[in-house]
């Protein structure tokens, strides 16, 4: 495969290099390395991108070290690339120009949970679920849940959202501020910690979303919610995909507030069932979880349950055990890692539509024909009540006509999810491997204005170079 | 007052003028005036904010015409002021280098309602009363409300809330895209229609709350919400504010999801009997309202009911009787004409500090004491389940000792907010009176990103010059 670069940088050459490192470790004494397997670590290492390498690798822990850092990389003119977790698909941490990836990993810190007006402030490199381990006692959480124990930093960065998005929005609707280091090294808050605010241009939800090619992520005030009173979970089988997603538009439409609606293809089934040990029937299965009072979760439940009646669903098994609900949730988390394991030795190709979901059910069953057309082995899951879903095309690297298949057949998908006014990517981010996509789904007039912000506050080019516009 | 001029313009001179005059009458015929009328009509008109004409209004039709119309003053170098209902506080309609306004009240249209994806598209000028009446007999709603009939553009515009953002958040949460006529006359769409994205910069964000300063909204994709089954609403009065305020800490922590949550303090009171003509008992009052099944409301209500009990408030009387409603909300909404009426031919001097909710019985106590000890005559109504409250000094502008002691109330409310971690403006926007502010809420290096990203966006400065950021 060709080397992925999407811009007219220049690595850093080796004697700039050499200078920099040293002014690294004289500022981060032994939290700066140059070794070729952390260097590694730190790229793309999940999907089927290449990895790309940076140069050096150094662990930060305070936003002023942050600051320091990136002013010394722009001093030498060398990229920066922010690393949470490196759990990210589409490239977002590779070093396609070298440079210096600021490992944030040891910035977990929560430094303020404010019970009272629901919101804390934690650093970048805290895990959701450590946070909400954190939280739990204060009867507290932090909803968005991507599925990997992602960093909150990356969380931002890509404007993740996941399972419960559905009821509880996106990481845009959940962060109230951040304090962000500029490509010079200025430290920014974005806002404050009011509820709302008219108070000029929202850089919070410029920088949420932006992969870290405008700014650092150091610090973010994130809205919390009260542990729910009660939840209710189940798992409802449907005779079709066309049928589970007609019940997912109804559902919706009717108000009722699920906290997650997910749906999982016949493929998908087959996968979690040899992965996790379940016995599940392979058909398309709907994963539901409703919170709420101890009534309310109830009702939500049994009108959901007569949907799903009229549609040839059902029966509709559900449960308000915490136990019951964990491993069935569990087992969705794991769809990836039981798709990977359909296929040893093939990789993944990670997609990730979301369309209008008037349009979900066609989109869904056109799809899964191209895949039978194809004869990809490709399972779906989906994030269905906001019209997002994800297939995973598992591909014999070593086939070049598989490949070009499955390329053809991701192409297609993207297309009919722009035809259908959707998007390339619900919330898994650009990165590398998107950029293609932007023109055709905003058009030349608004890449040229997130260019031209992007120029703007990055004239040198140095954070994250390569990632969703094109220089 | 001396004139309110942020900013380094020049005013057009003659002969541009009337060069660009003819151009635009050439493109848009009988719709270009420059009469005096007119002119001032275009601008601030509704506080005590002087009246700053631009020299030209059109009334353009299309995104094809506004685009046109920016073009020829690119080209001429001459300022665009977007015009809608003019029922902005901060000076956003006028002109303080003249130039063009362009009322986009013919632009009124709704252009399509997708009642299974919850959405709908329309034009910049409809206001948000007919746009409620077109979706009434489909069960739909768009919830925001600012109380005033204000066009859903000038609401992009400003970011605005009011009285229900505390359930169903502000104009960044409702709107999913947007067609934007940038400083060049690009047309740009924001986004897509589905209903999450991490496909690159959020431009939908960036645009909602730039108040005209990087381009003009010519189209808004607005999410929508089914029709409450069942509403529920009344009055509760409170022996202080402290304690109202406690009440709704309490109210908002239990998650009670309730709908509207409106503080009235007794000046305000008295002001809503005198021109209300109701018989609301004189002290501090909670108007309330819940959304949801019959017997939720019910339960909201009772719930709400208890609460206020415990800090001495009640009796809540409470219906689902809407006529009731209707004319209890009504009063609400003409809560600024009644203050106004308090004292015939004093202005007002609109304030907006937001202050996280633990805060606000602390920041609403302590202003009272602020408006006994300067003896002045300002009621207070707040969206306070957002922290968000209003103290309206009525100044008689002749007497320049209360001038001065109001400007130092101000001055000290928006102090006080920030050393809270709030904001100087939670709903009405920055314009021309809150530029001031801005930098002691953000700091000099955020204010140089807002900066930055205006310069890279409108290199000519002819967007709304002289609002929120200096140039």
């Amino acid at each position: 495969m060709d080397m992925i670069r999407n811009d007219a940088r220049k690595r850093p050459d080796a004697a700039t290099l050499a200078t920099l490192t040293q002014a690294l470790k004289d500022l981060l004494g032994a939290r700066v390395s140059t070794a070729q397997a952390v260097c590694e670590q730190h790229a793309n290492t999940l999907t089927w991108v290449e990895n790309q390498a940076p140069d050096i690798v150094v662990f930060a822990e305070s936003t002023e070290e942050v600051s320091q850092v990136v002013k010394l990389c722009a001093q030498h003119d060398v990229p920066v690339i922010p690393f949470g977790t490196g759990t990210s698909f589409e490239g977002h941490t590779n070093a396609p120009y070298g440079g210096v990836s600021i490992d944030t990993s040891r910035m977990n810190a929560v430094i303020a949970v404010h019970a009272e007006d629901l919101d804390c402030v934690v650093q970048p490199g805290i895990t959701r679920k450590a946070l909400n381990e954190y939280l739990r006692d204060m009867g507290l959480f932090f909803p968005i849940d991507p599925g990997a124990d992602a960093s909150l930093g990356g969380m931002v960065g890509t404007r993740a959202s996941g399972t419960n998005a559905v009821r509880y929005g996106t990481m845009k609707d959940n962060v109230l501020a951040l304090t962000v280091v500029m490509p010079n090294g200025d430290i920014v808050k974005t806002s404050r910690r009011a509820k709302k605010s008219s108070a000029g241009y929202d850089l919070t939800r410029l920088m949420v979303g932006s992969e870290g090619t405008l700014g650092i992520i150091t610090e973010i005030t994130l809205k919390l919610h009260g542990i729910p009173e009660a939840i209710s979970g189940g798992i409802c089988p449907f005779p079709s995909i066309a049928a589970a997603c007609e019940a997912v538009i109804i559902t919706i439409q009717s108000g009722i507030p699920v906290a997650r609606i997910e749906l999982i293809d016949e493929m998908q089934v087959r996968a979690i069932n040899l992965y996790s040990k379940t016995t599940l029937e392979e058909r398309p299965q709907l994963f539901l979880e409703f919170h709420g009072s101890e009534e309310s979760v109830k009702e939500q439940a049994a009108r959901f349950g007569e949907i799903a009646e009229e549609f040839g669903g059902g029966p509709f098994a559900w449960t308000t055990q915490a136990e019951e609900r964990t491993r069935l949730w569990q087992a969705r988390h794991d769809a990836y890692w039981a798709a990977m394991a359909l296929r040893p030795g093939a990789k993944g190709i990670s997609t990730d539509v979301c369309v209008p979901i008037s349009r979900l059910a066609e989109c869904v069953e056109a799809t899964q024909h191209d895949i039978a057309e194809a004869g990809l082995m490709a399972p779906i899951v989906g994030h269905v009540g906001d019209g997002n879903f994800h297939v995973l095309p598992l591909v014999d690297m070593e086939n070049a006509e598989e490949i070009a298949k499955a390329k053809r057949f991701v192409e297609r998908l993207v297309e009919r999810a722009l035809e259908m006014e959707g998007t390339c990517t619900g919330e898994h981010g650009v990165g590398q491997m998107k950029m293609k996509y932007l023109e055709s789904e905003h058009g030349a007039e608004a890449l040229a204005v997130m260019r031209a912000i992007k120029h703007a506050l990055d004239p040198q080019n140095i954070m994250n170079p390569g990632k969703i516009v094109s220089w």
